[in-house]
């Protein structure tokens, strides 16, 4: 090889590092890298960008920086059904041995039949009933732990992970970006506050005074000299569609700047959101990816579930309010981990 | 003056700047200079060092070091009256010339006539009454303004400044010293949370998300096009007594490690946190010092009261249990700050 050759040689080598360094920075500063470019996830960078800049006229003092996250079906699947109703099917199933009356009534009887279609016409007294007999009657210290081992060791029927290992990948991403500029992140979820705890500090890092929820009624009692706290089968508050806001009021105090959703049960947490003053971000995940996920609606023509409806309205009004709509199909370029932690 | 005078001079200066480093140096190393040196400050000191030193076996995690404080007694004065009673009653007054019936009706009558005789003979049913007139019938948005403009304008009757401006000293001193060993700081009080939400941050460095207290209801409605959270009247939870595990369950969610109070409202909330594994520490503000404050048990012989009872029974369950027992008089060498920020 001659001089010349080495020069270009060299000279080669030189520009393939320094491209690669460039491309490696880039991807490393891409705090989103399982979005893909498009509306979506430049509405989450320059939404950040403008409430954290102080020359911005949007600057937002990091202690206002408050975002709530809606869960099942936001930040993990809600099919085949809520997490927590396999939890409530499964739980039914382990006490029907101390309750052989179940095996005659309803809706304990569709439980245990598998039988869904007697299960769905119990209605939501039946589902009521069913979250009353699985979910009260011990401590708060035995319903954690109780909890805790299902989380170990259920899995998923379809993907056939451990519930806590479904976190969609791009809203892990988005969490930790949302922390990694001073915002606190909350979870306001219908579902039960204290079936959440015992999970979100590990799989979103949401602590768990930072979990919003519905809750049933606690007694305070002393057992045999050591304080308990005893879960009655009695509905406390319900953090649902109106309820959201009720439930951002109480347990944080402050109007969020930024709120996550993805179904009729989120619309109002987001028009609330949206009612304040200055620069906001309403985003809602639209589940319209059947292969690597699930597709449903019934907006834009998906077929409607009970699990998660996001009705044509819903789809109508983010278009008017100008809420972002997160298409799982072509914004994500993954839904879950490789390899969850 | 010869060269000899000039190096002794010199000399003394040397040592007299020399101590004066050292003793500047103390104080600015002292977290509690408000404390008087005695078990209380001590108590506090060791239990921190214990917590947060590593390589000790009581050490705690950051994210479980939470702390939780009584706001009426514990924080700022319970008396003559509660803060929010006083509150209360101003605002019975300012609304009166849209009542007239008032005039005639207890407890409404009692209020605009100042007959505090009259207003303890209508009892608990009476007090509801007067906070229902006063606290609901509006937006969320709208109390909170009524009340910040409240704490503007109100003076304490004996102390003439505002009442935020009675925090106690070494209880800021004492929340300033947790935030920065890593303590999340909790108020968890008797009162309603949004009397306290609109001072807690400015006055004890405690944001409203980290605010539990009573609460009335509230109610999604959609205004003119705009979602308002309208205040009912009726009662949504009372955090006082076995409310306030119930509450510190349902708003937290974590055991705190610490806990603060003053009188018989705090009871379960000391037994609740001392039934936890590992170090702890409970704390409750006697107030002995009539002089400086206000003095009042009925431990220790001192008048009963009907803001903050301190029964002795709560004294020996305190030395029973190894709860900590602050005497206002001797352990606190300032109660407020000189000059309120």
């Amino acid at each position: 090889m001659n001089l010349r050759l080495i020069k270009r040689s060299l000279a080669a080598v030189a520009v393939f590092w320094l491209f690669a360094a460039t491309s490696v920075a880039g991807a490393a500063d891409d705090p989103l890298p399982s979005w893909t470019a498009g509306p979506a996830k430049t509405a989450v960078l320059e939404f950040v960008k403008a409430v954290t800049d102080a020359k911005s006229p949007s600057f937002v003092k990091p202690e206002e920086r408050i975002a709530t996250f809606d869960n099942d079906g936001t930040l993990w699947p809600s099919h085949p059904m809520y997490t927590q109703l396999a939890f409530a099917l499964d739980r039914i199933k382990a006490l029907a041995p101390q309750h052989p009356e179940w095996t005659t009534n309803q809706p304990f009887k569709a439980v245990l039949d598998n039988d869904l279609e007697a299960l769905a016409a119990s209605g939501e007294k039946g589902l009521v009933e069913l979250v009353m007999a699985s979910h009260a009657g011990m401590t708060t210290d035995e319903f954690e732990a109780i909890v805790s081992d299902w989380y170990d060791k259920a899995r998923h029927p379809r993907f056939k992970r451990r519930y806590t290992e479904l976190a969609y990948q791009p809203m892990l991403e988005l969490l930790a970006y949302l922390r990694a500029n001073d915002f606190k992140t909350f979870i306001v979820s219908g579902g039960g506050v204290e079936f959440m705890r015992p999970m979100t500090e590990a799989v979103y890092g949401v602590p768990p005074e930072q979990v919003v929820g519905s809750t049933i009624k606690t007694q305070y009692e002393v057992q045999n000299g050591k304080p308990v706290l005893m879960r009655l089968p009695q509905i406390d508050f319900i953090d649902d569609k109106t309820g959201k806001p009720v439930g951002i009021n109480k347990f944080i105090g402050r109007r969020p700047i930024a709120a996550f959703g993805n179904s009729a049960g989120d619309r109002e947490m987001l028009e609330w959101t949206g009612a304040g003053g200055g620069a906001r971000l309403m985003m809602l995940v639209f589940h319209d990816d059947a292969e690597r996920e699930y597709a449903y609606g019934p907006a834009n023509g998906l077929p409607d579930t009970k699990f998660g409806t996001f009705p044509q309205a819903l789809m109508d009004e983010a278009k008017q309010k100008g809420w972002v709509v997160i298409s799982m199909k072509s914004d994500w370029a993954a839904i879950f981990a490789e390899t969850p932690k």
